[in-house]
């Protein structure tokens, strides 16, 4: 069973440019925490866009949803900026039934030495393997259903709705 | 639903002695670790003991069996050294049939900076959210059945007997 | 013989603002930095200003100056942005001609995890030290006296005039 | 002015063996640590050996102080594990009267990731470059002649004799 990781980029890759003083996008880190982890698991992994979730347009969700759609994977974890990762799981779960797909992020840039990328990325792939079908946020070790979550802005952190 | 986590020792509790230049337990970094995940599930801590996995007794085995049935949480975690956590994984389940139980370690020191704790601790509180009743290993991103489980030593990961 | 080190902020102290993904400055890093690099040198540490150096106005630079003439040290490091660090160095040498005052920084934030900070604050301690009287540079390993010294800004590395 | 960096194990370049637990050298980390710097000082660096210190033999020492003589660089820094820097001092001493060289080590490994590797390198470097021709020691941000110093193995941290 091979998951397929699809990167859109968020907090998770963002990388500090040392010329200038601002965070920018170069490549994923993806494939380097996996190793970090040890991850045995066999994983495809995607780039399809590197953004910042707040700039991500409906035309960046389809995108996303018609690539979970066309991949044989049955399941699929997506690294996403958190500040509209609700917008994209709603966007998701109105155009998939059949799949499991996981969305995750940081709030601290891996590449910044003391990141929860790596914690959330493990958390994303076990749920992954063993949640039923269906569209869920996976953050603060907990996962979400995707019609029953918000990022509390304040506190940075995801809560359920009810 | 509250998880239990109980700390066993393990490389992934182990610190460097600067003055004599050996690695030593002091105290475990679990609230640390769930800390820097930004982890907002439910747990209660407790160390049972501190040791290096290969000095575990079956005494020790059978006090971690009983710490796990006295508890009221039916799911736990325990964190312990990779080279007997198939050991104790047997011990467990053959006394202990109504928890969902998933043992995870790490393979370096979460001191030392580039550990694979993180992920694993991650992987694991998702795996102990998800799981039947039963007794598991989670290591290399994926999770293991007690009986179908062994570490191989010369790669230093875990895969499945069959 | 105690050093006085003055903070003025710059990346050495920048932090990451983990709510809306800016950098900004809460305190100092540098009691820390000293405790991770086992420094026993008798320092006294003040925290003059904490701005990016591009906002530093010629009222703070005479603010540093006073505190440089001020106190009684006659060894002084300060902390700086390296983008206007020669204008600092040009206004002390103006004003002070009996001291030794080395200016260092970061390309990369401390809490970064990668960062430049503990090796240039471990070298620009060692030329306070050892220094005669006169207003220097401490970045990339080396020093420069104040007059002979440009950032290059494409590399992001200090260099000599000729 | 090329300096001339002598590696000779080590707790600065020691590893952890995830698959047994031990720590091991493997190769020097001295060119990374310099990148992380931003070092720009012209280095040529030279692996003698790599070894604890408290395996060093006389034939060891001799080794060293023959290269320190043969080499062109009249500035070296030699990387050496810290209990027994003054024992090498002492024969350096003995026999080269023409060179600066700088001796420096590490109480933590710098693949730890919370080493005082880089902030000593970076005095070692810095002090190399700035004091007369003799042997020194340079640990804790100070710098040392070679016989007026001694390792206080309780604090972990060297001083002066008198």
């Amino acid at each position: 069973m091979k998951i397929k990781i699809f990167v859109t980029g968020g907090t998770f890759d963002k990388e500090y440019n040392e010329l200038n003083g601002e965070l920018f996008f170069k490549d994923t880190h993806l494939s380097e925490i996996l190793a970090l982890g040890r991850s045995r698991i066999p994983v495809d992994i995607r780039t399809l866009m590197m953004i910042d979730s707040l700039k991500m347009t409906d035309n960046d969700r389809n995108t996303i949803a018609q690539n979970c759609i066309q991949v044989p994977e049955e399941k699929i974890v997506i690294t996403h900026g958190t500040d509209t990762m609700v917008e994209t799981a709603t966007v998701l779960a109105s155009q998939i039934k059949n799949k499991t797909i996981v969305i995750t992020g940081a709030m601290i840039p891996y590449k910044f030495g003391s990141s929860d990328g790596l914690f959330n990325l493990g958390s994303a792939l076990a749920f992954v393997q063993t949640l039923p079908v269906g569209i869920y946020i996976a953050m603060n070790g907990r996962y979400f259903n995707w019609d029953n979550v918000r990022k509390n802005k304040e506190l940075g952190e995801f809560v359920t709705l009810k």
